[in-house]
């Protein structure tokens, strides 16, 4: 028998029946009139998620990691120099990524745990005299370690060096579940997709892109074509798509977008933190430790947690799944083995996360764990009786 | 938002994604082909959920309540007397439907949270030397207080009595969740429906009818068409209906006979006790009685719950829902205002449980009951981790 | 390989995407106030489908067989006297429903092909001085023979005769397809189903009921519990049901009320009457004839067309089956063998129709029918294209 | 309202019920063991509909056109050398592509409406006598004009060159519709996508890969990341993927395969032949000209077909949308305003073809061609008719 659990891993999240429905739509003929007044408004109400009126919403019928790629390819040459810091698998991944296609790839390698070192950004940038330095890549919530970074004060740091290089963010598993400014942050590129906060399947890279980062795409050399900007967009001006759209992921993201906004951002920012903080509060009632080193790090859209010494995640994750059909992130990279994530974003209630703590608190005890059964489900239920919304009736 | 929480309302139940799909079919010609060869299988693999080699499979597109009156109106004529005994809400119900049908209708009362006394069946019946009684009504599982009563019991009293009325069977909330045994039982007509455990949309009666039912329908005098068995079983007979069918359902229940066979019948009734049990030693952590009034009544589909003195269920239901979005069954009839129901039936896990303790706990600590937070999740915890299959992978 | 083709069946007809994803619902709690919410304005805004501002709409969760059913024994008593006119498959039907019911039908026996007699009733009402006759039973369209009869003509014959005798009309296969107007008519119930006009799947009887046939029930002795209008209406005052309601099929008729809204009953009827008379221009250039007796009794919704002498209609469906998948609607009781059915109802375009046309031509000339292939389409084509409108969108 | 008529595009195309409801599925955990155990089927299964055993089958979250990216990333560097004829839109495309990728791409002009040159092929790799020529590029189907490619002839020239140049081709149009032998025809990459044949959602790109263009990875110097062979190749071989895959097309995927296997491949095929020669056999009707110059290059999948002189197929195809509702593919690149094209490819009967040609007929008429409305459809009735299978049951 099929199973109906919800899934606790940072992404793919729960689809919404909504959502499910809308991407449950026969093919249309993306060159008519339909398609047309149905794409463009979707495209520019995606700017209010992404918190930018100059920017420009671009999609690519790809996953985050195409994202990445459209954002250097586009903007950047063989040869080009960037600034990274490497904190996370995630973070990893991209300066692989600017590795393969070529790039000079400066690295500040911090702790995982941390966030973005605003302060070591601003002192190379500042020695940056001769401005090699093109971009500065940052991973917004560092989805391997469930730590969140502090964009504005990467912002701060280059504007306090004075430095001209352009700003990437990855915010995929952040945006439309955490606040993101992109033009008050001064972001140049967001890169985003559809499957975690937008609650989507699969199978869209979302970007949002500044007027600076579409200028850089005239000089770049980096070669593209399925990810250029320049087709994509010349394309959307008039409501069309340089190739077959993705029809499907199109009507889906419009009606994420009605549901987003029917809730309303701040109220889902809000809703993601109350359901996060429930999560500490059973981590802290466990007794065990976050792997974000501060409050003012910790994801409001996944939680990594150290398991107890001489424990392994792995097996933890693995019976959690096998025993109670309860799928948990592992830990990646450095932390395999070591620390196991929850995810708590897209659409997901208060009540459905208490399913996930007592799912993983059975594994735990199956296993030996020194927690009390029951006791992190209970800091969880304290905290969210305490906060509850006054009603939270669904909107059929 | 949308809330995705399950419901733990004693039906209807949550529908498998796969059960949700199997319904979502256009329309097709049912005079085809196609369908007669659909149809058929489906009712005749139905049997085997109701236990029976000798009963014929009838289906309505209607609720339970439609076949109740398609039991009665089938077999009975106005002014024949019936046996039934009041124990909860819904055989209140059913003896009110014969009421207006015109039946004699001789009622045993007893305390709401006892089961079918077959004792005293049988001896009404052994005093019903002239054979006035044409039936016994009984209800397997009586939503409204969490009783399964002892239906080969009640066999047993008839055959003590030598009596030949038939035995009706109402076994809408137990059927596919609790075992059923048709032909072993002498079961002459079984009741039930689409929306429990079937897991489908509400709108099918299901139910099975003995040979000895079937020979009755010619005396029949009760009017009816509609739910008329003879025009029925005859289009049945060749694949057809005696009017448009309910598409939809049929492949539906096709589907759903699937995934009960693929998990086992006997997982599937092995799987509910374990939930209800759960639920058990939640309540029994709070301090809470049920209303069945001893464990060999305990119903594994639906349990339902006094809250203390001094406490009104209708308040704690309404607040679990306006608070968390989560729907129990409220107290029906006698037990309005004093006890609240948790559905645990058709597509449900162990994990899926805990949320709904989890909820109604938190529910119950907001109105000031005398309960610890997380107790009765924990005793849920407990049991279900001392309890786990091996490996509970869904079968996609 | 499943073909896609559409069904030329008169119901059920042809499910839109939209509407097949409305009913694509999970499980909601029926007795949280979301349902309320939903329910009542549902039933409200259907009202105007029936034309009925005075009248009250009653669901059921049935075939549209329950809906007669519910409509005579709400109302009448075991041998009330009811007037029929019997000129085909389903007015035979409802006499006979209304016999098993031991009312005292008087039958008036009309040639099959026409409509109802206006002028027979005036004269049998007029001679029924004692007001014996309680109801007047009219088929609106009469789908065996696709004849559409004058309602308004016979509500004019009832008050010529000055007779109190309610009218019931079946319109089953009209409402939402052809005008309907029920308060302007003088109706006292109108029965329908979800399956046709309304384009949802089949499971739902709808009724409009007058005041006078609110009050007649009090008096109405036939038995009833599922059907009755008493427990219903009680139960819809408060937005509940009197049992487990059919949640999907009320989600889908939310949505189609809105689909037939945005379109404009008066549009729906011109597209209804546009298809149908692309089918009767083919059917002349065919060569063939239409079973309605005139013009004046034309359906909209669907064609009974009689085959030439010598030949089998069921082996021209048969055959429209077998080689090109496509369904139409075989000849029921007197017209068995001599007249096939074109449905041309519910969610359908002219392009839909002319493949529908396309495939029988290719029907009857593989079985030697003396007709020109392609000469039906063509006759359909030429009417289509100079009546087509300016565009039509499709509504995303 | 929603009109409900098949597109008439070449791709995407209309989505069977089945395959919709294949790719509704919830989230669930990719990392898991039903994912892997899903997936590798999946993967291996494909290789079938390429005609291949020794292949690999990589697929991609992209379309078609990141098909052709990673086919060239993975396998050339910089300034490698590429051999490709242009004869359409499609050509033209994968050109610009490779020039945008640095390659030195050496093109044979041919007319729009040829198909690929062998014999000039042939000449050229004879006289690259160096092997500079890394690859020759094939369009298998240009979906532009409706023109099929021998590509086995190609594989021939290759060979009577003894050229060592891989062979890559893309069958986006023309895979799981028309016959294709990557391993018999020795092609190195075929480039596919899940939109077209396989009849699912856009949104993924589908490669057949021989060991030859594996190995040819190593060297290769175009950078790519998320394209990448060898990541994807590697996380394949244990179920995984390098980054989140699109689950929803996956499940799809392997409905499609279970749908194309039931049918039969050569009966695929086989319909796409009849399909399409009905439309040839209306083309001829109507007195205009297919752009394919002759029988021989003739598509099963998509017609492109001339406008007399002095109309303008943009105004048509625009005209028949507007008026009928109906999506037919516009005339690209040369053929704008010269030539209309009717996909006749996936999920499609005779009978939906038939409403596509009547659908352009009437466009034809409204727009004064010289055409006789009904022609059409009938020479295609004539054939359809001769050529139709014993019966075309639905596989429900």
């Amino acid at each position: 028998m099929s199973t109906q659990n919800p899934v606790f891993i940072p992404g793919p999240t729960n689809i919404p029946e909504r959502l499910l429905s809308a991407m449950h739509v026969q093919t249309r003929d993306h060159r008519a009139p339909d398609f047309v007044e149905t794409f463009a408004p979707v495209l520019n109400d995606t700017k209010r998620v992404f918190g930018t009126k100059d920017g420009t919403v671009i999609t690519f019928p790809a996953s985050g990691t195409g994202g990445w790629e459209a954002a250097v390819t586009n903007t950047l040459s063989p040869g080009d120099k960037v600034l990274v810091a490497r904190y996370g698998m995630f973070s990893h991944r991209w300066i692989d990524l600017c590795q393969r296609h070529g790039l000079d790839v400066q690295i500040i390698e911090c702790p995982w745990g941390a966030g973005a070192p605003a302060d070591k950004f601003e002192s190379v940038l500042s020695e940056d005299k001769g401005h090699e330095i093109k971009a500065v890549l940052v991973t917004h919530n560092e989805t391997a370690t469930g730590v969140k970074s502090d964009i504005a004060a990467v912002r701060g740091a280059m504007d306090a060096a004075s430095h001209p290089a352009m700003l990437f963010v990855d915010c995929v598993s952040s945006l439309a579940s955490m606040p993101f400014e992109m033009d008050a942050w001064g972001v140049d590129i967001a890169v985003s997709g559809s499957q975690k906060g937008f609650m989507l399947a699969t199978g869209m890279a979302i970007l949002g892109v500044s007027p600076k980062a579409l200028d850089a795409m005239e000089a770049a050399k980096l070669p593209r074509t399925f990810f250029d900007f320049r087709d994509m967009t010349k394309a959307n001006a008039s409501g069309g798509f340089p190739y077959t759209p993705p029809l499907q992921l199109i009507y889906g993201l419009r009606e994420s977008l009605k549901m987003l906004f029917e809730e309303g951002l701040e109220n889902v920012y809000d809703r993601h933190f109350r359901l996060a903080e429930g999560v500490r509060r059973a981590t802290k009632a466990w007794g065990l430790d976050l792997v974000a080193q501060s409050p003012d790090l910790y994801s409001d859209t996944v939680s990594a947690i150290y398991v107890p010494k001489g424990f392994d995640s792995n097996a933890l994750t693995q019976h959690a799944f096998d025993a109670y059909g309860v799928s948990f992130g592992i830990g990646l990279g450095e932390m395999n083995g070591k620390a196991f994530r929850i995810g708590h974003l897209g659409s997901l209630t208060d009540v459905m996360v208490l399913s996930g703590l007592g799912a993983i608190e059975m594994a735990m005890a199956d296993l030996n764990y020194p927690i009390t059964l029951g006791s992190g489900v209970a800091a969880a239920q304290e905290y969210y009786r305490s906060t509850h919304a006054p009603a939270v009736r669904s909107a059929a």
